[in-house]
């Protein structure tokens, strides 16, 4: 963002560096002078081409030169896409002042602590509603529902206007804690005139209105008498209102609770500590307990939703977890969304729970989740309360951002106010329109075991050559001086053929190369390199001739 | 199925070796004293967790040793997941004869031919309905729609009794050729006495009656006057009454019709050789005329609606093909489901659409596809009409078979008269009610290039590790006699870190490899086996200690 055109006084410049053409990695940088404001600063979970990769963060090269002009990072809540980052990145951008709701500062306190990084940062918990200032910056933080509790979006007073971000969002009408999306304060909002309006899109494909939450507690209700045995719930651990609705369906049944999870334990103990789940401590029983208690009076709340490989849920189906298993009878409600990607690993794990011989109850079956995103019904509530002038539509992938567009134009914004922009695109507001800069560094970098950033393109492109066609090493040794082949060839192969039954086939791999080294005068050779590429080229058309197979072939001459 | 009690002169045994527990690989073995039938030959294709494999295949190494006893190869229909492993089984099986309607038999004949095979096998074409005599059965390949024309089911009149297989179907009223699923003749078989159903459960989890394909040729009827430009419309090319319905379309507003993709191209020309499908000739364009038309005049009808990497579709979407591209104006409409595993791919192709400037259409935001499996109600009028004495679900994963089974029961077929099989379970239908055998080898074949079968778990594994963790190789040669190292250690490593900004780690893998022979006394090495378990063994701690992560291992030691 250095070599940016510098901002008129009443200028606003915005770049997302994370979560525009994406779902996860939610990150915008807002500039006012020489003034910078983070919102969000979250991960994603690597998708399927990202082999090995253990988690994603957003690229903030564009502005590491400026961290001492970052005046804070603000938080619109909980989720992992919002906060899971900031480990990771925090030193970096050279710890600002984290704002956040008490949940979101209770579980971001957590992630920290593991990090070793708690005492060298500075939370500051705000109320909803609470204005702030922040250098040219006045945030107020508003309540809106979501699918964690302590959900904020912010009204943002800037020398260009009034900008209003959503956060994630829905109208939810009868929330599980009374607390509701703040409609007068975004009514307000378009009353004094908003400028900008940066609303959550993932959605945007739905008609209607979502589901209240509510509705998952009538299921729940609904379900629970008919079930005979143990009653096993499945969520994400961040939904505190869900696990509180599972735990009122428990009680009403005089059902026992059993948290289950790493981090169903963790987040609970913090929602509960700050008031914000709760959990009579007659209710809740540990794995020791379990044997004691008929099944029909236990209820078990459960990670593994999303059918995660070592999960506790999925060792459970397998019939490979020591302290819990299922027997005939017993039901599993599965209370949460198929994530894209992870259908075909859900799907497998209900096949599972099935041959357990439990009943399981599911999204494609029944009324058992519902979404914390906004439908098209309340992205239009959204926009008809806030009036904006301008308009981009964020977190989403490309095809709802360009469909929350168009959204937008029908609700009357004007077209050309309307802009998709996409990860790294600045876009300055003020009082002349909009104007777009040339796009700064943005992207993904990866998270390996300890390495962040280490394994990029090139190493990406191994494994997926790696993972398709396994490797074949063709090892040999070559005398120096009388260029004699002293050693091998030796063949090794991974993932390729089984070499037990193969040792006709090794031998032809052998004779091949060979013919290399007697077609090359080695007299004339002065590169070892260029045997390298003849006998790579070799063994790449044997393979393709005979058995139809491109695996990563690496052949090794030494001299001795 | 050797080993199996021989059957009474009244029994018939069923075993399915593909299709019961997954979607796709349908292959069914039906038996009667010594001579066996058998119903579809599928495939399927690869799972995620299958690295690199192009295609997967029944094991029927159950009965390989049976081959003179097959009578036929029956098939429902011309689906890839009931025909497809026809060309890689057929010799095994010993070429029987093989049964079929016009359409499934022409696609098939296009495989053997691509096999050369055709002239080794005898195709006998069926009409529906029509009774073919094959041993001790009497097949009666009767009419239902799906998404192919020309399918169909069977009732199979056996020494046990009357059974009844439905193929794949849906009980579609308007079909495109007017051809009902054959309900009076269902109803005679319900009057007659129905031992046995077999009934597809691809769709019971969803309630009601699947739509009329004929709602999709509304919806392009509907849509297409609205398009002001090319309108390129990707269903699976197999989908001959889909096609059909978009070429009339087309015709209705005036554009001619560009057939992109080979298996589009190739089903279409069979089809419309055999009658099933009509375009005019004027109406059919190819790529060289594409430049001579306005952009609105024209249709592209292609193949790629999964988002297969290499489709023509998914290059047009990445502006990555020669001849197609797309403007800003154009409409796409993806006229298929997305099937499960391929969503996250799918969505990536919509999102490259829209950034091509497209209008697209897709199954979530509208009406433009229909499935071609019956819904819940259908399921229980087929139940309803054949008023079965037993039922077995086949089609489906295990939780569709249960909840098939769950729903049989409801519609009054005796709970212990419904039972759920899984590949390889035999179950004999007799006077004396079921009896459950012994189950038989069954299981997947994978294809790999040319290779059918020698890639096993151990190679995914394999590719597994090298896909998530990369490869680590360790390359060091040692004098024979004086145990020196007179090579080495050279190390490679391939997706695991770049090699590039890594020498002082690399220096560092070294001399843990060293260390390794410092401690070990090398006169009392025996095996040099046990040096490179230790090598193994202490990198994989460097790793652990330094990275966190876990690269495949190869040392390689050797003896010069």
């Amino acid at each position: 963002m250095s070599e940016s055109i510098e901002l008129q006084p009443a200028e606003v410049r915005i770049t997302a560096l994370g979560g525009l053409g994406e779902i996860g990695l939610n990150m915008m940088v807002l500039e006012s002078g020489t003034d910078l404001l983070l919102i969000d600063c979250g991960l994603m979970f690597p998708e399927a081409y990202m082999l090995g990769i253990d988690l994603v963060l957003p690229d903030i090269s564009a502005i590491r030169h400026r961290v001492k002009d970052i005046r804070a990072l603000v938080l619109t809540h909980g989720h992992e896409d919002h906060i899971g980052a900031i480990p990771y990145l925090l030193p970096e951008l050279g710890f600002p002042p984290i704002y956040g709701t008490g949940l979101t500062l209770g579980l971001l306190r957590n992630k920290l602590e593991e990090h070793d990084l708690l005492d060298r940062v500075e939370l500051r918990r705000v109320s909803l509603p609470e204005e702030v200032s922040l250098g040219p910056f006045a945030v107020e933080f508003f309540r809106v529902t979501h699918s964690i509790v302590d959900g904020a979006g912010l009204a943002i007073r800037t020398p260009a206007g009034l900008i209003v971000h959503t956060g994630d969002f829905k109208f939810d009408n009868t929330p599980v804690d009374g607390n509701r999306t703040d409609m007068a304060r975004l009514a307000g909002y378009g009353d004094q005139g908003v400028l900008l309006l940066l609303s959550d899109s993932t959605n945007v494909e739905r008609p209607g209105m979502t589901l209240s939450e509510r509705v998952v507690g009538d299921a729940l209700a609904e379900i629970l008498p008919r079930c005979p045995h143990l009653v096993m719930v499945s969520t994400f651990s961040s939904n505190i209102h869900r696990v509180q609705q599972a735990v009122d369906a428990a009680v009403a049944c005089g059902r026992k609770v059993l948290l289950n999870g790493r981090s169903m334990v963790a987040n609970c103990t913090v929602a509960r500590q700050l008031g914000y789940l709760r959990i009579p401590d007659a209710t809740l029983i540990d794995l020791r307990d379990l044997r004691d208690l008929p099944r029909q009076e236990v209820m078990v709340i459960t990670t593994g939703s999303q059918a995660e490989p070592l999960s506790a849920l999925m060792r459970i189906a397998m019939a490979d977890h020591k302290q819990l298993e299922l027997e005939p009878g017993d039901t599993v409600i599965l209370s949460s969304k198929f994530i894209p990607g992870n259908e075909k690993a859900i799907s497998n794990l209900i096949n599972h729970l099935y041959r357990r011989g439990a009943e399981v109850y599911y999204e494609t079956t029944s009324e058992i989740h519902v979404s914390g995103h906004a439908g098209q019904e309340e992205l239009k509530l959204m926009l008809a309360l806030t009036r904006p002038r301008y308009f981009v539509p964020i977190h989403g992938e490309y095809r709802h951002l360009v469909r929350h567009a168009q959204l937008a134009r029908t609700m009357g914004v004007a077209a050309d106010y309307v802009r998709v922009l996409e990860n790294g695109q600045p876009l300055v507001v003020g009082p002349n329109g909009l104007r777009r800069e040339a796009r700064v560094d943005s992207g993904r970098v990866l998270v390996d075991g300890k390495g962040v950033g280490d394994v990029g393109a090139m190493e990406l492109r191994d494994r997926r050559h790696l993972a398709n066609h396994g490797l074949v090493m063709a090892i040999l040794g070559v005398n120096q001086k009388s260029g004699e082949i002293v050693y091998g060839p030796e063949i090794f192969t991974r993932g390729f053929i089984p070499e037990e039954n193969s040792a006709a086939y090794l031998e032809e791999m052998r004779a091949v190369i060979l013919q290399v080294f007697q077609e090359h005068s080695l007299e004339a050779v002065t590169e070892w390199e260029e045997l390298r590429v003849e006998v790579r080229k070799a063994l790449r058309r044997l393979f393709n001739r005979t058995i139809k197979r491109r695996p990563l072939i690496v052949p090794v001459i030494m001299e001795l």
